[in-house]
């Protein structure tokens, strides 16, 4: 029997332009199956939560365009769990307005906050991690975050130091730094307290909510005068009226930062955000040439190291690329650099003003 | 008005599997637009022919299975005008027979044959040259072809040899010769009385007919004994009954290294055989970055002297590919240097054994 008091809030907002012509804005990343698995990322992520949180109590959090699409993926929820933005505000107002809402129904709730799109491989160290977080947070008043044991110096991931004096698995944290340049990260690396910030946060609706009213009196109040419509028919209405006057502002700079009861568990589980063709290509099968391919089949002479993704079935011929992404699609085919993968939203750019908005 | 006593026989039979994936068994080069002019390359044929040739009058010599796509391109022509061949037996059978079934409805007719799939640019020029060599064909039995004037040592053509002694316009061939190698086609150039063998010959019904019964009397006797039921209903039954008996042999072989009344006009047009993906890709238009494409919308990056082909408004991204061949379709994605355009034979045939005959 999983325990009612455990709820879910799925992000699934975001856009992932870097997996152009893939992800689009019409059609993001995360409703797409990535990894060839037969899973689109939320149907993965929604799966890996439903281990440990009863169904009915993941709500996921996106974009009033993708109510649909969730709707689709996910035929086992309904639009009570769905929690559609009307602008886009970044993460903390949202995850107030949901946490609000999550309280109302369950004031005894202890929630995780997750991305939809990251790639997690061992589900059952992923569920032990977070049950061990869920007992301290249901015992403390704690902000807590998963960590992620660095394996090099990335640049693209923001840091989390956590204290070096603890013997604890659960540690203090000392702060979050932002994206740091090469030789900052490296001395992270170095000191060897220091953790990837994932983006996954575990709390009690109680502590989340009270961290806002302390930290962002302006935010808090905006949505809690919304408390008497939340989860009644009155809702709508009032987050239509109210939604765009919130700061847009992340959850991270919203509490995280400020708040002083911020814990870290390092993860143990693999993991992997997903973030770009180079980092999806190192999660995929490789053939013998180190091809990773997404539905093609390929015959590939002199050519290693590329990620090559297309319809279902469709034949490649690829002669002499090594460390290519090629993709495509109905309406697109992408030939890139894997070198160049930080190009991508540039290209997608170019792409718009040369050919028109709809290719994104 | 045009001359009731002109023909033509457009060869329209073959495969062109240098153009995989474009062209395949099923629909081979001469069906398709290759040069992105709007017309496919029968198409364009026919219409050149059409200016001096009545339309009734220009046959179409191809393989039953191609019966539908050859109405279907040309509806100003009738069944009456596709002669089908039951059997793979090279160009002598299928000449001779359409020249019978030709000489028999019109015992002075004049004629043309040629490729169905060749680029000519100036199509006034092709009409006069035509016309100079229908004239010589009508006042004397001559066997004549349209030699192209040699612009380098290519060694894929044949060549023909021509009496240097002439003064005139058209002058007698002393020798064909098959692909050389490449110090003997530079010897060919070097001696200037060379010529590139475009396949395009000209003569009388009478003429041709005399001389595959002079040179070819196995093969004269097999299809002359069918003279009765050309032209009838009876036709088809003869031709299913005889056919296959042919021997399989080129007209160049059978009649023309052999009969000593060959001319040669040399001709005044600009021709590509368009015989590879680099022959059609020097045809095309080119980009500042000599990039050409057929049907695609293209962003490139430091990428030039490719030749990109899609489906129509198809965009492609491309960063960092010199000289390729991109071609997209439905089913089959093939990136390719240019430079190696001679073995797409060879990938053709391990694609056929990779993944299914039906990809050829």
């Amino acid at each position: 029997m999983k325990n009612k008091n455990y709820y879910a809030i799925l992000m699934a907002g975001g856009v992932g332009s870097r997996f152009w012509p893939v992800s689009t804005e019409a059609f993001p990343k995360q409703f797409h199956d990535m990894l060839g698995t037969g899973d689109t990322l939320i149907q993965k992520t929604f799966k890996r939560l439903a281990k440990l949180i009863p169904q009915e109590n993941i709500f996921i959090l996106t974009n009033a365009r993708y109510n649909n699409l969730v709707l689709e993926q996910l035929p086992q929820v309904t639009q009570r769990q769905v929690v559609l933005e009307p602008a886009m505000r970044n993460t903390a107002p949202c995850i107030l307005y949901a946490s609000l809402k999550i309280q109302k129904e369950n004031p005894n709730a202890v929630m995780i906050v997750a991305p939809s799109d990251h790639w997690i491989e061992d589900e059952v160290i992923f569920s032990n991690n977070v049950q061990q977080a869920f007992d301290f947070c249901i015992k403390n008043d704690a902000l807590m975050t998963l960590g992620i044991q660095p394996t090099f110096p990335n640049t693209g991931f923001g840091y989390i130091e956590f204290d070096k004096s603890s013997k604890e698995d659960i540690k203090n944290v000392k702060q979050f730094r932002e994206k740091p340049d090469y030789e900052t990260a490296k001395s992270f690396i170095k000191q060897g307290n220091f953790l990837w910030n994932a983006g996954i946060f575990m709390w009690t609706a109680k502590s989340v909510i009270k961290s806002f009213q302390m930290n962002q009196p302006a935010l808090f109040s905006l949505f809690e005068k919304g408390v008497n419509a939340y989860n009644t028919a009155k809702e709508d209405d009032f987050i239509q009226d109210n939604y765009g006057k919130a700061e847009n502002i992340s959850v991270d700079y919203a509490i995280m930062e400020k708040s002083k009861n911020v814990y870290v568990l390092a993860a143990e589980f693999d993991w992997n955000d997903l973030g770009t063709w180079g980092s999806l290509y190192d999660k995929l099968d490789k053939d013998e040439s180190r091809n990773a391919l997404v539905n093609a089949r390929v015959l590939a002479e002199d050519a290693s190291g590329n990620l090559i993704r297309t319809k279902i079935d469709k034949i490649v011929v690829v002669d002499g690329l090594q460390d290519y992404i090629i993709v495509d699609k109905d309406d697109v085919l992408l030939i890139f650099p894997k070198s160049k993968e930080q190009d991508i939203k540039k290209v997608l750019h170019k792409v718009k003003g040369k050919f028109g908005e709809q290719y994104g």
